[in-house]
């Protein structure tokens, strides 16, 4: 599996722990283009157990120091590393675009959202209206006398933040995860994802380089690459290590909250793992707006080559007079698309296979697709559909098809697509598609739709997700690991902060 | 085990399931007067596993109509609660003294505490700054454009809550997270706690009748009660359950976690297990105010018999001249001191196992203790020492005993200080006594006790939570199971509380 030879070795990489860099391990792998499958220059390194200490020790080292960095310190490094990421743009996305093979315009608007979250970042903590100070001043004569208390908020400790697949830039090395765990005085070790080292790298170097220039303690920040899950298995067992945030698939959220679960000393561990966004349309809107609909929905699904955890792969609609028509349309429109090359081979592969086995059962009746071109990890779209009362019966054909997919729940009422999102689980995001004045009848649909996401949408696409102080990207399970906390936005920084009250300090 | 006869049966009480009484099983049990041993009147049933079902099952179908429920009406019913217990207090504290032996007057304080939580609640629940919306308006004009962005609270879903043993009133059926969770809109399942059972019927029938008078919907509480821990673990797998809150000890905290940990869907559980609660006494202060001190904490550590969460079971002197003063006031006024009794004689025999396995160890010194009176449950005042450097060398000397005895712990300098926080692993509270002009000098141990610890003291004593906005009653594992929450004070309510973003419906 790993090539061992001196050429690996006189081109890897080094991971990058706190101010040293280090390459001690003998598990080399490379970078695969997804436009052909070749190998890409440049090794990389399974970090070594060793390797994993030495970070999680320094982490801990630098924790007290860090956390004790006043908000304008941490504020003014996350900006330093906004100015060497825009500085070194250009690099930065030539080496990502060979190696995610996502278009350049879209890594020029992952990068301007990267440093946004980081700004943001730097705005909020800097603002006592959001990091809020509670302040309940003493009352001596009260019967009993109540003390003075002062709650703020301080860094958990140490976190590991786990490298996404799908955002090479905005939730990879220095994305949302990072923002938020610096922003809040927490160090972070980062497990580079496998699929993109060189972008890792290049980013990594970006923080470890701000980090320097802005004399944050050593080991507030390190990069430790990995392709074997052992890498952050063992980050996420370390004892030193306080909370983790991932961004990924089911498989791999589950088992990583295994791993956590089996800690001596639980840590909140906060996954974000995709969902099918359901998006409902009732009959009134369909009516008007089925061509609107239908070119939206096929641009929502197959954005990114469909590889966007807000992907709607539902879409549930009620009987109407035009659904045939709809069908069609969605017939001529994805025949018409262009298959787009996915992350990887393995991703592909993936994807090909599920859809394949989805599309493989009786109820299950395929309503288009693109020509495959037979390129190496092409993703190719596809639109399904089923029945509701099918997929009652079969909730599993229901389950999330990383990539540009889609399946047309045909519903005969609301009272089915009531059921049919009582049986799918938790999502990130549920969109309902109503004309305006029969939304007041829809209360229960909405109350529904928020009793299983995170985010509730109206007669708009859940793919693009806002970042601000208001957003709210997470959901109940298996959408996220705890519904309570977001990826995404201001808020994110609360996952990695505890409040402390100081009493009789006045 | 339990007592099968016609007399059990006839005289039982029942489970109270949303507005249904149930008593299906066959495993009764008794409460047992912590004075003298005897059976008290009345027998309860451990609930049966379809009373459990049938209780998450009334929970989840009210949940939707509760979360809707106004907060104004979710106030309504918290203050009708609060007006029947206020009607029915002389009963429950005749019951609940019986039942825990702790005195009337105590119980007085904390069945006022109980209605203050419960009050504090619905305020805050009707104040919008509280429980605070987020809007971002859409910003058509912007590129990309921003959406019309609105984020609000919701309740979780159906909470288990475990009474607790030592709070009977304030964290048992109607106690603090019962209140939080409810004024959160979340259908509540008390465990009761065996220990005091018949007070668990009193103040569980004060809030089904609220819940009737102020018409929510029928589910919205249930009380089961269990003396096998079968009966929490059932309810805690179940689906419909979407939180749990636990009041107690280390070990059942962490066997209540691991079950959790087992369910197929992931919940969020606030154990908050109690710690030893540090106080560390500088020189200087020790010796400005050795008598005062030796006084202040044998009050705080023998107060309610020992057996708060907050009591300070580990007191760390730096080396001064009153030392052996300090000590020899402290054998003096312990051995005076009265035994009380304890909850239970289970409670009470493994008070008397863990400070004979600590005292045994020859690194221990007894300083004082008070005389036994020879009766049943009683719990024995007792005060023992050892140095810093020997702590280090076996810190689990410094686990919690819980009731009434503590360990003075004897450091040679404040590196000893630092260094026995550093082991002794996460605390509710840390205490520093010192005199105001050194505090300057004590960042780095107010640093250390920041890091451990929920709630920070300065010359005063952790016993006697305040109830307010400020709190914060959680710390690092073992303190609790997530040191992001409380579970006294309002913030306790984001417990239950997860956040929906509505996008695009303005």
């Amino acid at each position: 599996m790993y090539a061992e030879n001196n050429e690996s070795m006189k081109n890897a990489h080094p991971h990058i722990i706190g101010y040293e860099e280090t390459l001690e391990g003998r598990e080399f792998f490379a970078a695969i283009s997804p436009l052909d499958g070749q190998t890409l220059p440049g090794h990389f390194c399974n970090a070594t157990e060793t390797e994993i200490n030495h970070a999680a020790q320094k982490a801990a080292i630098a924790a007290p120091a860090y956390r004790n960095a006043t908000p304008e310190q941490r504020a003014a490094f996350l900006n330093d590393i906004v100015r060497l990421l825009e500085e070194r743009t250009a690099e930065i996305i030539r080496i990502c675009d060979l190696e995610t093979a996502l278009p350049e315009t879209r890594l020029q608007g992952e990068m301007g959202r990267t440093c946004n979250q980081l700004r943001m970042f730097a705005t909020q903590i800097t603002d006592k209206t959001f990091l809020e100070e509670i302040h309940e001043e003493a009352l001596p004569d009260r019967v009993p006398p109540r003390p003075d208390l002062l709650r703020k908020y301080i860094g958990i400790g140490p976190v590991v933040v786990f490298g996404a697949s799908n955002f090479p830039l905005a939730f990879s090395v220095a994305g949302g995860d990072t923002a938020s765990a610096l922003a809040a005085g927490c160090p972070v070790i980062v497990k580079g994802h496998p699929l993109h080292p060189y972008t890792s790298q290049l980013v990594g170097n970006c923080i470890r380089d701000a980090a320097q220039n802005t004399d944050m303690p050593d080991g507030v920040f390190s990069l430790l690459h990995g392709k074997s899950n052992r890498v952050g298995q063992q980050l996420l067992a370390h004892p030193a290590i306080k909370a983790g945030a991932f961004t990924g698939s089911q498989n791999g959220g589950r088992a990583l909250l295994q791993m956590v679960n089996q800690r001596h000393t639980p840590i909140p561990f906060f996954a974000e793992m995709g969902s099918v966004n359901p998006i409902v349309i009732m009959r009134d809107s369909l009516e008007k707006n089925y061509e609107e609909l239908a070119s939206g929905i096929l641009n929502s699904c197959t954005l990114g080559v469909g590889q966007f955890c807000t992907n709607p792969g539902l879409v549930i609609i009620e009987k109407s007079a035009v659904q045939e028509q709809f069908l069609k349309l969605l017939h001529e429109i994805v025949c018409e698309l262009k298959p787009g090359p996915m992350l990887s081979a393995e991703i592909a592969n993936n994807y090909m296979a599920m859809k394949r086995a989805i599309a493989s059962r009786h109820i299950v009746k395929i309503i288009g697709k693109a020509q495959s071109e037979g390129k190496y990890a092409e993703g190719v779209p596809c639109v399904m559909a089923c029945r509701a009362s099918d997929l009652l019966q079969a909730p599993e054909i229901a389950e999330e098809v990383f990539g540009p997919s889609t399946m047309i729940v045909l519903a005969e009422d609301k009272n089915e697509i009531l059921q049919v999102l009582s049986v799918i689980g938790g999502q990130l995001t549920t969109t309902l598609f109503c004309e305006k004045e029969n939304l007041p009848q829809h209360q229960d649909l909405l109350d529904k739709m928020a009793e299983i996401a995170g985010r509730v949408l109206y007669n708009s696409y859940p793919t693009g997700v806002e970042v601000g102080l208001a957003m709210q990207h997470g959901g109940p399970w298996p959408a996220s690991t705890d519904s309570r906390f977001t990826s995404v936005g201001a808020q994110a920084i609360f996952r990695f902060l505890r409040p402390v009250v100081w009493q009789n300090f006045e």
